[in-house]
């Protein structure tokens, strides 16, 4: 059995204060001597609406969390409940040996990591990077074989579930990553999220996102229509809803997350598409799909066309509004 | 209250033997007035690989069925396990006064029904037509204006399920049609099917019957290009199936049917794409709800891509396999 | 050879002094006797923005009209300079032995020729009748087969070029009819145009009519997408169009009716997409190739997708702008 | 008037052998000063079908030439007509101060350039570097900041014309680049081709390029579907293709390169889809134009469909063929 002062931490880094906490936890034998490896302090940067509630929740569950931002404000509001800040990627990564990022697109990625006060200009041997961006997956083995060059250890991660899932620690993870560093990444991923799948190798959890947001897009444009044919052939919405929600239409854009103000209560439709999933955002993961699917020589037909649409609804004034909005956009007043 | 004397049949022509049995049971209480009713004698007429299931399903549930059918042999079989012969749907007419249809086009269903010989040249007043063909709902809205004006009334009442559910008689009919005759047709097509659905007025069931397979269509093309781009991505097909089958792209399409060989076992795309709902059939329906989104001006950008995918499958040799097989026309090999 | 007592004018509804005319003229060899036939009263039927200019047209050419629309204006603005009119198509047909027809759509065909009123009520044997409506070619080919019952000639017979070309008498025809009668036709269209082509069969007019438009709506989308993408990635949009217009890329909507405002002088782009041809009718016109597409079976991937953004634009207000205002459409200021 | 000795050699490397003959030259009136200035040497990168062709062409003019490309036999055949040889992109770049690559994909041209023995490891202020490849604007630009940084000037040359206008010095480039340099660029790609457009700044040349191919592509789809739509309905193909060519449908898809066969003599539907612009090259430029799309999230909703049909074409065996054999893809015998 391991003695209290057997323990090695993990980060050197903690401070004094933080260890002696840990170890009388441990002596209470709250903790085992992995979750106290576990309890070194975490790096969190970008601290967007998605990203603030994560880092939130890791300091709720008890970890030192060193945060970093471009924008000073997000910065402050988490500092306020304890974080300690880091003046840069590099910064944070000095402090600690295990980094999250919750960037907004691929770009940002890049420069976080690779950039000139970037993560890999300090980063130790055997830190574990986790990005929950959701980015190209080209970029995440990019990275990946950068940081692996480091000694470091890169997973992509991207969480499925919007900003109410954040803020209530029940995100979804896609994690793409070698099987061995797998534990590690999901006991951490598990104080912010309900459910963490090992996807396979790094690349493959931003692949399962695209793939899953795509194939949302699909369905939600194609529920729209048939919703807004039916009802021009003379059919009631909840009517129709009620078949297709039992036949083999079936899909959680019909049944959970109806596009028609009115068939469901509580979901964005029925408060005049606000909330939810904005349509540039869906817009974007069509980008990264149909990318990937260029770059894949994969005949996407439906997919492409899909991307096409939203693109032209961010044009036509609807960014901003959530995606089941197409709706209301092959819907409006027919004027001839 | 009624004495069983003044039972009025609907039907002049049960033989003596079976009104007897009737009058017997309803003496016991065992049937009421409506009850005996609808063991008069039933029309089917159209006896392919659906309608003789559907046929044979009433004669064993005791109905005296009368039949018709373009092709002799088809009319043999049914006519070896009982049923009586009509010359001519006019003949079905003068023996019925209820009749079912099961055929395959828009232009059959106006033979049958307004040709030289067709129903409504003998049809009697009261009589209740049942059409479970897939057509044009505005066909079905005609033909029902045709037949009121000779006392009679349509229903159109195609299903759901395919030959193997027509077999085991647990279609799913989704029927338009007055509310006050919707019990009459309910109770008889229970004998060949689990569930009835009240749609709306004539032309809804047809409404809704090509609303949910196109939205099939989309669904199971959507799904076929995500299972593709995303093993092209390094993903394991079943653990990407697995989890868009928990997650937003949810649907029948990937939980129940996937269309990618070894993912689900007894589905077609696990037994090379045999059996099943045929891609020819596919492009047949979608052709229908792309000639009613042109008449009601409704735009279905998917719908139409869809109908367009499963025509240039036909083209290429699909035809007869399921229209899962789209993974296959999507992914086969790349040859650059 | 004949003498000019035996000439027999195929109406009797010409005035003496027209009559005399003619076979002075007959008599200096300026006539054949078939060419005295052709000033025989014409029947016009359908005065719309297009009808109207037509019949003028053949009135002041020295034609006999009889004219007939559901609109008594149309009607008066047309007698006031000459023209007979007949209370209904029938009156027409009783009246003339040639009519043209000029009708907005497919049940208004129908009607007019086939209802209770209508002209193959009354018409005669030996009547040539020329629909230039834009409608389903197998309309045409139905009233065709009913014309020829009656003993009249049916020949479809759309055109191309806009309200102008009407006005100018520079239209183009399309007919499709017999070729035994296709001279008769030819002459009297060329009152009105200045190209009339054989097609071939009944219904190759109209064939070709909607060909030609299909392919013209896909070129114009194709033209404003590229000069939107080339101007985005930093190309000036007259040397785009240059080079596009003497490249592979070359087409009609690009050299000729360039859709990007400030490119080319006089068309609608450059007139804030007014007068042209009108969104609402090429979707309209979208609808027959994608009708007559499904009931031929021809995958047509792009006229479909046309089709659907042509339908949507009309959703979006631009159903009485230009054709060419695609490019606005797709083009709108981007909000993220 | 100049005399033989104020003459400056742009590039001090030109042997003496050379600049004697090129003095003589002068002395004959046969050359410019300035001519005399571009008989310089030129390095050639990349000898594959098109390249090869370009640089017999600039040695026919007589151009010192050093070429490299990967494949020695490539470079062996320049050899054996008087080329001399450049070990590595660096190597020609010490060798000569104009420099014209051509390559296959972005990749390469990287390579070519920044790779570790690329021409900006040793490029000389003020060298010329003319990228013929088609590739992404954005590589071009990136580039052309990298050689700028080196005080070089990177211009993007596309070409359009295939491999018998590059055998027979007929091509036509579209060049980005400083308007200060262009006639330096023009002189030097007049010995290899009729025209030479001037764009815009670097990456407008692509830009050009992948639209002209995006649009190429809708027509040549367009085409193909009205092709066979119309003969569907009845039209001959000859009359049909004349009538668009006449039309507002008219583009060089139906005018100068019909897809169908038989209907112009001399191209590549005539010939089994031999010869021409293979079908996975074009769906490599139509990946380039969709990459491009978003980025500068532009909807190009035929375009991205365009796309998918080349990819799906390659899918099934097409990648080879002309792409106007996209009309063969779209007809192929119907099974049902």
């Amino acid at each position: 059995m391991l003695s209290a002062t057997s323990i090695v931490f993990r980060s050197s880094r903690i401070s004094p204060a933080v260890a002696s906490r840990l170890l009388e936890c441990y002596n209470r034998r709250e903790l085992s001597a992995k979750g106290m490896a576990s309890m070194a302090p975490v790096g969190f940067i970008g601290l967007g609406n998605m990203g603030a509630y994560m880092a939130k929740n890791l300091i709720n569950k008890g970890y030192p969390v060193v945060v970093n931002d471009v924008y000073p404000e997000a910065v402050a509001d988490l500092a306020d409940i304890g974080a300690q800040v880091g003046d840069t990627p590099a910064d944070v990564a000095q402090k600690t040996d295990r980094i999250i990022t919750m960037l907004p697109s691929s770009p940002n990625v890049l420069e976080v990591y690779t950039g000139e006060n970037g993560i890999l200009s300090t980063v130790k041997p055997g830190t574990l990077l986790i990005d929950s961006s959701t980015i190209d997956p080209q970029v995440s083995k990019d990275v990946a074989a950068k940081a692996e060059k480091k000694g470091a250890t890169f997973m992509d991660a991207p969480v499925s579930g919007g900003v109410n899932a954040a803020r209530d620690g029940i995100l979804t993870f896609m994690v793409g990553g070698k099987t061995e560093e797998f534990v590690a990444a999901e006991e951490l991923l598990l104080n912010m999220g309900k459910k963490v799948w090992h996807t396979g190798a790094v690349g493959t959890g931003e692949a399962a996102k695209i793939c899953n947001n795509m194939l949302l897009a699909i369905s939600m444009i194609g529920v729209s229509e048939v919703m807004n044919l039916g009802t021009r052939l003379g059919l009631d919405k909840k009517i129709l809803a009620d078949i297709l929600s039992t036949s083999t239409g079936r899909c959680w854009s019909v049944d959970t997350y109806n596009p028609v103000p009115g068939v469901i209560e509580g979901v964005p439709s029925s408060n005049n598409y606000q909330g939810g999933f904005g349509t540039a955002l869906m817009a974007k993961d069509l980008g990264l799909s149909n990318a990937a699917a260029i770059n894949t020589k994969s005949p996407i037909p439906l997919g492409s066309l899909s991307n096409q649409i939203y693109r032209l609804m961010c044009n036509q004034g609807y960014s901003l509004k959530d995606f089941s909005s197409v709706y209301q956009f092959l819907k409006e007043q027919q004027d001839s």
